[in-house]
């Protein structure tokens, strides 16, 4: 049996029953609420976890780049949203997709790139060399989607619901067949700070997401898709009447950002980076491992947050939580471990930490933490079960 | 002819002619200086880039992992400095490299790593499963030598110049028959705000490195290599005596943090990433493309400088520095590009940005935003020259 111990550090650990755990919560959640979960896939970026995710009950995917849309459609996952605004110069890869076989949805905000895809899929463009009707691809059993994206807490993109743009937008898109429904992401929700805020960040991302697709039906438009969703806003939202399905990532891992909102509790995260003591500074209390930002990237999520846990909590070997030890500073390939309290709370670093010793550090932020690995270790208790591939670029 | 218009993004883009420049400005300060540089190759972790550093003049390369070491050794790089303090369960494959041919060199700071290192050498340790002696060893050409880190700016890992310790090091790493010399870097270079500044770190680098060199020589023990540097030290330094060699790594693209620090313009650095705008939030003066965190890293490394950067400076397609212009804020695939004088300042973001456009970002720390990427489009002017492959992982 392979265990930690076989393991080279730094390495990405991914607690198998914790993971697990986190799939059943948010599934359980979504069918009280009485919507579809299509979770964002951007988080792992790992086919087995999404087969995970999908045998528990989620329908579909929500995916960030068309690489993802391409990986997970040859693993099998044929219904996708491509959640970030379409740029025109990527949309013959998009009905490329659809050609063969993708029931793919596709998000725009703006007249200009409605306009684009309106009459590239007049013309049947394609990614391919040849050019393939709109008619071969419904054939192949594809069909390409849109959603208008709608702007529920002004921190990204979309366009606001009472703005006359989303009926221009919605107008082009149904001239096409193209016109499908509303996606929002209310990324505010990181910022909250209580439940009760985030109570009212989720309703404000529902109803104004309602308020959009209710605009679009009143218009004539048809909106059969009302799609919302953060991992902060699913778990806090207390009904969703009008809302079709919610998209929901970081969920599967959880993290120190999320357990900072009070989303979940630190022993909740899946995601680990296991690390070795590579040195000391005694008189500073410091413990220098070998996991520096390049394991756990230099996301500082929770340094606006009550608690700045540095670039990660620190745990033993099995996953315990040692209390106020953080990774206080990295470089590139060093973490420096300090206590909290400083060098007088973090006396006898050697003595307690020896050059070898393992350490679990939970990050700030998994999506940012997990793409700087291009796989991660499988592990229940010390039993290492599996090594699942991710992957990366565009 | 490829150009950038055939790029898909966001695209790493590396500029050879600069890049080229970056390391003849290099290797003629240390010619100048009369030291050997053995530059480090955590940077662009490409084997072109490092062959070109090398015909420039470059004796050897640093690593920052065993990775690294066993990727350019396998590429005909055979002088290699792992500069990271070795730990315990690496001994074997360090060895393994050394049976293998590999002049390598590796870091320790303290007696359990040195008395590790010696008892493993003694028994001819390898990573291999087959045991191999140091006759072997030597017999294939390889050879391990050790340097002792020291600590000359107190901001990570090392031994202070005039501690016990180190003599107590240098003896264990002696009668092993493998004490090589001192090796320090002085990463509270970065900290410095002014070229005097600059030039006091460099000296106190040098000084308290060669001090190192000198209590082990009056101790008896052998201390042929001092090997200092940094990329603002190496060049800041007047004059290096008792000095053997520089290392710096960053200087082969640059980056924001260097040009704020004095070191390089703008106009100098090498790598940037080519973008595409997908949006706008006129009211606001956003502009929003695809290159978010992952295409930058979250890397904040200008934050603390006086000019904060935020994920990056703007340039047109071309290349050109768009005054004012940043990537304010990250999502993991959004990038917001925002004037610095507000909305005000960015007014008609759709006339100026129209959607498809193509803008290139400099990054804050090139050694973060490269290794988001898999590898590089190597660019003069509008050309795409080559694709240069690097690697990531341990």
């Amino acid at each position: 049996m392979t265990t930690l111990a076989d393991l080279d550090t730094p390495a990405a650990l991914l607690d198998e029953p914790r993971m697990n755990r986190a799939i059943a919560r948010m599934q359980q959640r979504m069918d009280t609420l009485g919507v579809a979960l299509r979770p964002h896939v951007k988080t792992a970026k790992c086919v087995e976890v999404a087969r995970r995710q999908r045998e528990a009950g989620a329908r579909g995917i929500t995916v960030s780049t068309l690489k993802e849309a391409s990986e997970f459609f040859a693993a099998g996952f044929d219904d996708i949203t491509y959640a970030i605004g379409l740029a025109p110069h990527r949309i013959g890869a998009a009905l490329d997709l659809v050609r063969r076989g993708c029931r793919l949805k596709v998000v725009v905000d703006s007249l200009a790139a409605a306009s684009a895809l309106a009459a590239a899929t007049r013309r049947g463009d394609t990614g391919a060399a040849s050019g393939v009707s709109a008619a071969a691809r419904a054939d192949a059993g594809g069909r390409l989607d849109v959603l208008v994206e709608i702007d529920t807490d002004g921190h990204r993109a979309g366009i606001s619901p009472e703005a006359p743009l989303l009926l221009e937008v919605g107008t082009v898109l149904h001239a096409a067949g193209l016109l499908a429904g509303v996606l929002t992401h209310c990324g505010a929700s990181y910022g909250c700070r209580s439940a009760a805020t985030l109570e009212a960040m989720a309703e404000q991302e529902r109803s104004r997401c309602v308020r959009a697709a209710e605009r679009l039906r009143a218009a004539g438009l048809p909106c059969p898709i009302v799609s919302v969703g953060s991992t902060p806003t699913a778990l806090f939202a207390r009904a969703l009447p009008g809302v079709t399905e919610v998209r929901a990532g970081v969920y599967v891992f959880y993290d120190l950002v999320m357990a900072g909102l009070g989303v979940c509790a630190p022993d909740d995260i899946a995601l680990s980076v296991l690390t070795t003591v590579i040195g000391h500074q005694p008189d500073k209390g410091w413990v220098l491992t070998d996991g520096g930002w390049m394991a756990m990237s230099r996301d500082r999520g929770t340094q606006a947050q009550p608690e700045d846990q540095g670039y990660g909590l620190v745990c033993d070997e099995a996953g315990a939580v040692l209390e106020g030890w953080i990774v206080n500073q990295a470089n590139q390939e060093h973490g420096i471990v300090e206590h909290r309290g400083g060098a007088k709370a973090g006396a006898d670093v050697q003595g307690r930490f020896p050059i070898g010793t393992r350490l679990r550090v939970l990050p700030n932020h998994a999506c940012a933490t997990a793409a700087q690995h291009q796989g991660y270790a499988v592990v229940d208790g010390a039993a290492v079960k599996a090594r699942w591939p991710r992957f990366s670029g565009w």
